[in-house]
């Protein structure tokens, strides 16, 4: 192309996450930047969307030369809002969401609101890509994963994405020149077991807050989880359709069921 | 079994919802049932969960002899309680979500709280299944999709689901006797194209309210769709993993690329 490439960035731990800011640096050197992410963390959103209340769109100077705005809404919202209502006409060459801190390998693209804004962008038919770093900390070090995420921007906005529209794009959180490369997985088959803390409030009433642990049971050596454990940065190539093909037939009987 | 069979119901339209009331009526007939929905309405709600704050189960008198507890959080919240702190060690023979007022077939699961319900019950080994009826007012009429959501529930109970654990299933909104039957589907390839109505609240502030036209370009006679458009109700099986394996090998090159 010979104007520079438009790339939207949102994420879903919020406008003043450093995993964004780290993206944003990126991806300036790459191309137009326009900013459009939530305006406060909105972890585990997946794919919520606000239908009974108006959204907000505010524009923020956060970055010298790039656009950028922070919306009341999920993740979701920023991309629809973002496509819809700040890029309008213009056509957006790739959308990247994160940098997420904290893991959203496997069956994490479901809870995910990183996922889930990339995933939305994919079904606008932008190629799109959702990045994570495997560390929840707020001080996360992007660093050593930086020169491998630019990489891989470059390879999609020169390559495209053939027969794909969304990469879930998992990376190890360890020290420069620890990262092997990239290798192409699927989604693991692991599960979370779930917990809850118990606990009363000062008013005496009883409530409950979510804790779990991942559990991989899945030991197929082509999973994100298994690229992962081996210091290798996983992509998954991801869609949108949950049809399970292989169910069909076995539940064929039904359409000649009489009442 | 010996036992009556455990069934779990949620929803995503709230536990006060008409939808919910019709499931009840019938899975009662069928087993023994306890509800954990939502307290409010939900809807859009995707797969969100809640991470951030406590959530709250408060035990209400909804049916006799039904066990039922409203819920703070998201529908997938529910489910997780449900099972975590209200089921416990027992066994959950079956998981239903809805009647949800409204449909959720194509690319619809991926926004909808009735089906992330369903979803997750079945991310914890649950035979699961959301209902959908194309009607999204809240005096929908449910008497004649009645007859055919209790067969396909004993159907489950006795045959089990093969090689799946998630059933999508919506329903026209048509008068009795319009019904023709079930068909087992493929999710259709559809899409939103979506419009914000931009509009200034009192203190003079811009606001964007979501709204947006359901188009289904894919002509496959096997889709979800296509069943509905011809009176049918469609089922789709449906799973988690999102990998989209026809495009793994085309991004195989980056597995050799240098930095």
């Amino acid at each position: 192309m010979n104007r520079r490439p438009l790339i939207l960035i949102t994420n879903d731990d919020g406008i003043n996450a450093p995993g964004l800011r780290a993206l944003v640096e990126i991806a300036r050197e790459l191309g137009e930047v326009i900013i459009s992410a939530p305006d406060s963390p909105q972890s585990g959103q997946g794919h919520a969307i606000t239908l009974t209340d108006p959204l907000r769109l505010k524009k923020v100077k956060l970055f010298e030369g790039i656009e950028a705005y922070e919306c009341s809404g999920t993740p979701v919202d920023c991309v629809k809002l973002g496509k819809q209502i700040i890029v309008g006409d213009r056509q957006i060459d790739l959308c990247v969401s994160g940098i997420n801190h904290g893991s959203n390998c496997s069956l994490n693209i479901l809870y995910s609101g990183t996922m889930s804004a990339a995933m939305e962008a994919s079904l606008e038919g932008i190629n799109s890509i959702g990045f994570s770093l495997l560390d929840l900390s707020w001080k996360a070090d992007f660093e050593p994963c930086k020169p491998f995420v630019k990489r891989l921007m470059e390879y999609v906005l020169k390559n495209g994405m053939p027969n794909c529209k969304l990469l879930n794009v998992n990376m190890p959180a360890v020290p420069h020149g620890h990262i092997k490369g990239f290798k192409i997985c699927r989604q693991a088959d692991a599960r979370w077991v779930e917990e809850y803390v118990e606990a009363t409030d000062p008013r005496g009433q009883k409530y409950y807050w979510l804790t779990g642990k991942f559990v991989n049971d899945d030991k197929g050596e082509d999973t994100d989880v298994k690229a992962l454990e081996n210091n290798y940065i996983s992509i998954v190539p991801s869609g949108h359709d949950l049809t399970k093909y292989d169910a069909i037939e076995g539940f064929r009987p039904l359409e000649t069921i009489g009442l």
